[in-house]
């Protein structure tokens, strides 16, 4: 049976369906009877959930987060979508169609990474072509890459974020590398297809999005300059050396994208090819934040909320 | 007679030629004998010059700085060439090819304005399309846009530097704004047209590159604001209402292009193509800056020299 | 019959009388039952509102915010004020008393403006003279002139606040540039008279205080440099030129009077006259922040809430 | 017999006046020979002076740096006046009249010190004025007050220059106060009068400005109000107890009076009083500055040169 | 009879016991019955309190914040401890054993204080000794300086803490000065020992932490500066002698020992010595702030909450 | 034959010996002879030496820099050493005793390493100890961290300076983890000996200290983590697994040492052990920075010249 979402229902109906609970607590009415208020959630919105009548060993039984049957109803309630529950049962994180519940790109997950490969592909320089295909060749990590998030919150924050960023600076890089003789492509090509690889590491993205220990220690810029340098290691133990001018460069691109030392960066951009993709990815991730915060603020207004990463609030009256 | 230029003068040759004086100061030796130091330029470098022999009278009469007929001969000294002056005489700065004095864009100007052109004729939005127009219905300032420099020190510091810098900007754009369906490609562009058209007046560059009391004063953001609010009230006058909602989007693109406060934009992008054109300005400054310096600097090593403007040296060894 | 004010209110009293109506929410008891929860307020503060048995249909006629006629009773609670609405009806707010609601400066507006016009009326210098005229003589820009607000959040916002500020400023620069002769006085006061004009423009003031589309793309230091070069133009049609010189020194002491980038500023201070505007734009400024957050705090505390915007507490406590 | 200036000395005039001589160092022509180079100064400028056929007996007899008596003769070389000298001889610092030697405000000291107590005197506020007393009874302070001057370097920078930017700051505060109401005079001007009162201590100036160690260890603002602290210490003794919270609102003022952290306030405003004499000690502070830059920049260029304090090179055009 | 803390309180157990009260507030139900919300503190933690049934006479009568005699029960409501009152009784804070209240260090103050007299023992440099001696010898000084806390928020925030991070911090120095020969053990020592003895006057902790007025306004820095001062006025009034070079090395090392500008340090260290306590200081109050914030984060995660003051989230997952 | 010190050599010897050249160039006297200056250094400073009658192919020969055999003479010059040189000739790199040349720890650099050897035996963590074990068994690799310096510039800037900075730090932590049981002393020490490894990469130091192409590109900090991770490698090839955790922590503390974002730290200090090392490490190296500075100023003034790096001078007079 079809998943019924979050954003489709209608006060009145009934609800018989899975959604993912967060944050429940145990409250009493004044007349001291308990009660238990959560969230309600899925990939597209969140609502709130009450069971009245509800017990602490109900509670206490509950994921905290996770995945539960829901039986029940929904309200309007001061303007707001609420569903009354009557059941409430716990439901295996396995038997629960992920998608549902994780928001995800709307571009076409296989063709963008056709693309990349194709793009990649591209690459003349032997050992950079050999070190790419090195990261290619890793099946598990090529899923991975097609279904982490670009980020827990700014931008591409979706299953398949990171393809679809790595994606589009691709196509940025090849429209305007053209324009600019002087920087190295296969450089940018190979630095654009790596620079955030890390991520897969950093990031945890099975039910909600979050960063992994190891992640939050390392980071996910020196946990990319890892990965390459054990590729590296890799080719050279089946024959294929990369030159230290080579990975250095490479390295250097990695370490310098984002541009500033606030930003975590341990070296600033100090060669045409690590300039050209801090700005590339500078330009598309921001972009798709822009974008996004104007299509999901609420409201007719011409303005955004104030948005603190940008310092502004954002416009987004169409002209014409 | 061609001009001789100074970086295709050989030691040993006899010199008889129009070049730039700079910084003459007069100067005695250990045994009290007055003689003239100063430097000789031309578009392609510079070179020290030495009058022995030399008169307070001689001092006096020289421009400081100006064009000087001189003749003499080249010596190599210390490994550096220095002419030595027999004859000098002032020349009057409307008899010299400046072509000759000021560095110049090496791309060709006509092709890039038409392709500008070209580009402003994409513009569908009628009023953005009028008020372009008027910028290029402006023949006096065209020919200023077509000939200023895009700054006076960091990128594109030369003759036409100003227009190649847009025309790159417009080519980036348009090879992009396909990535971005979001943005309002006729902002941009006309955002991209008229982003610096200001340092038309900000900016001399008769003899050498220099700012203006006004450009100094106001600089050249505003200077642009208040030239499309010109522009505009001349085409309201001619019957021709641009409305204020798509006046203020532009403005805001051209004030905001900067990108952050420090950098002199009174206001931070909130639009989506405020982003775009910052961002695009920035990569096409920056890439025209780093490569600038890499191939400008003497020697052969793998480093430039410190570049305080972004903390640090450039690497410009290339792979392979 | 006269406004009952919010803070005339004493518990107990029948409440029949118009005031400003923000933020209404619909809830319902615990029981179920529906309510609408407001704030109420006028010039002289807010309340809560309380309606019970309410409807979403009032819920859905109120204004967010607008006027109401509101009918019912105060009481304590929680040892606040509220009131308890048994009825409650839309106004138009073209039959509102606007004044009942906007604060507003406890000064006479006309006394200031008068003083303004005879300090503006000391300038000698004819082109000057004849600039600052022509915005005299702007009624409708006079009128906004009186009744702007100086700002929405941090000092003089309240109607009339714009006039306070500018005429408290032309009062401190009269008494102390005879100080300081070096200055130009003329520019001086020129630059104060008009520093924040376009403060009419960036701001609205009819309900509430809040930005225009306009004054968050542009800001009133830009909107005020167009305004000038728009007088300036005027005045030319009409056979007085005003000097690019002049324009240029009294357009920069209104770019830089934040006295800093981060303050949106695009230019520094370069003049002693640019000085001198922006130091008694921010000692005024902020000696009415003071003592407007030192009057304004509760209770009887010696130090006022923290002030993010000065990074301090304030300290109260008068000596002897 | 009166000095003869260094601004009044005409190439080829008999050289016989004691001047200030500073960085001798002994030189050796490239025959051999050897001279010493130095630069010979007093209140109105410096000169370079030249002893040829010089000795190490002579070099290492001269005071680094110190007074000499100097018979030579002017010439000019390379457009600067230049001192060639035949005799040197060692003076003693306490035979000088340091006048000639230091530069001095030029405004009547003595008139001044009047109107300080004069203002002072307009304290109401019995322990202010007590403590304000203690001071100017402090006869050995007072002369120190009277000729110290206010700063090494940026404004102020003369002997008298103490006095004369804290009498400038109660002409101010004189002026404006009675525009704040709300502000506590007494406070302000005892403040004021005080809020340098360290500099006596911090800096020495007998033959040219610097830090002593105690200065620079400690600081002028934590030395003022360890003096007002040791004041109030004496009149509790004689039975006038200053109290605490008095005490605290001045030093207040004092240590916050640089208005930021980064400017060796340990303490930012936190009183009406404390931000009025911020303000009015930096008003007077950069106009000083200003103004003096202005004056003191050689040539005749709209602009002087750039001031790494004020991040801008200043404007000194006049209109008219 | 023993004090029953609130951390050993069990759900339905009969309260009869004193408690802090805090933020008391008067709510109605929504039958409109009033009723007491407050909190109940001891050293030990807090609990919210209900008194059902209450009247505007017994919330108007109780401290805000004071000492409570409370009768009632515990009971479990929404997970938490919950202290349903049925009498509550003012306390004269007089007759309340304080230290049931405040949390405070759990090391040995006795044997600290005696450990850090002994460390202060070592100092050889007579001059130091007896300022240091004149410290020990202020009986009622050395009460405060063993019972203030290190700060209110931060580090060593409980009674004692001041004593325990000076004894610390002497601990360090005794363990590592033998590593750095060139730096001046008796100044380290002196001036660990003195540097934060101000907070004795800036801090109030009588019932809880805050500060006072005469702190906020002065700061600890300025104020143990000026308590050194007057030490050492006291000593030269017996006839010791402190050279104002000891002096000024001393207060140099109180004055910097927050290392940057931004933290109300008036100067940077300059000294080997001011160096040192800087970092010692440094060190014992962020491992402090680090160790506490680790150990009373609730829950089992591996990261504390953000901590803004570090700019992170703390790991605390053990190795093994 | 011993080398012959640069700062023992007296005026009017004869010199015969090798030494270090810098900077020669070519110039030529008024009277057209060409001569050769050059600084001729070992590691005990440097002098002027001067070539008369020299020619371009000489001057061509000369390594630039490199080591020469000089013969000549040393005279004073304008109070300086100077070397007069008759003959001149390049000098094989290999033939050179370069311990000589360089600056070198005055410390034993045989005891250090034993030490730090015996300090890294107290690890009681098995894997830890593998990890330290796999570095102290890398020959090639100790014998670079015996010799590399700990910087080019600022601190323990001469061969053995990365030892004894290490030695130190571990010395230090020994002395003091005993005060803080809750920091885990294997993760510090490990963290301590590893931290600056890459140090040896990043640095070159056959002739003069400089930065490698990788260093300057790839940074120490980034090095040092990728060292690691191949030693973890290396021995999970051997069957000793490190686990992720204790490899993300030790990592973390590389990563996190130079304690914020601005000094090239991609990650802020977020572990007890984190913030140790990175205290430990700033301690000893400021420290080392200061005392150095302090004993290197030439001349006898209380203080030192100006230092950049630290936004003070230093104040070297000891008190007493």
């Amino acid at each position: 049976m079809a998943h019924k979402f979050i954003n489709e229902i209608e006060p009145g109906e009934t609800i018989d369906d899975i959604y993912m609970v967060r944050e429940p607590i145990l409250r009493s009415t004044t007349r001291g009877d308990l009660y238990i208020a959560m969230f309600l959630s899925d990939r597209t919105g969140q609502s709130n959930g009450r069971m009245w009548q509800a017990t602490e060993v109900i509670y206490k039984a509950l994921p905290k987060p996770g995945f539960v049957h829901v039986q029940g109803r929904s309200e309007l309630y001061q303007n707001n979508l609420q569903i009354i529950i009557n059941n409430i049962s716990v439901v295996d994180a396995e038997k629960v169609e992920v998608d549902d519940f994780l928001a995800k790109t709307d571009k076409d997950t296989d063709k963008m990474f056709d693309e990349v490969k194709k793009t990649v592909g591209l690459i003349r320089n032997p050992q950079l072509k050999a070190l790419a295909g090195e990261f290619l060749a890793d099946k598990e990590l090529m899923e991975k890459f097609c279904k982490a998030p670009g980020g827990t919150a700014l931008h591409h924050n979706y299953i398949g974020g990171l393809l679809e960023h790595t994606h589009n600076m691709l196509q940025v890089a090849l429209a305007i590398l053209p324009l600019y003789p002087d920087v190295q492509s296969d450089l940018v090509l190979t630095g654009i297809f790596l620079h955030d690889m890390g991520k897969t590491e950093e990031l945890s993205y099975d039910m909600a999005f979050s960063y992994t220990d190891s992640g939050q220690l390392i980071g996910h810029i020196v946990k990319t300059v890892l990965m390459v340098n054990q590729k590296a290691d890799a080719l050279k133990a089946k024959g294929t050396q990369i030159d230290q001018t080579i990975l250095d460069a490479l390295c250097h691109i990695i370490l310098s994208h984002h541009g500033a030392y606030e930003f975590g960066s341990p070296k600033l951009p100090a060669t045409p090819e690590a300039f050209m993709v801090y700005f590339i990815d500078d330009l598309d991730a921001k972009l798709n934040q822009v974008t996004m915060a104007i299509e999901n603020e609420p409201g007719d207004s011409n303005w955004t909320a104030w948005k603190n990463a940008l310092q502004t609030r954002l416009y987004r009256k169409q002209i014409e």
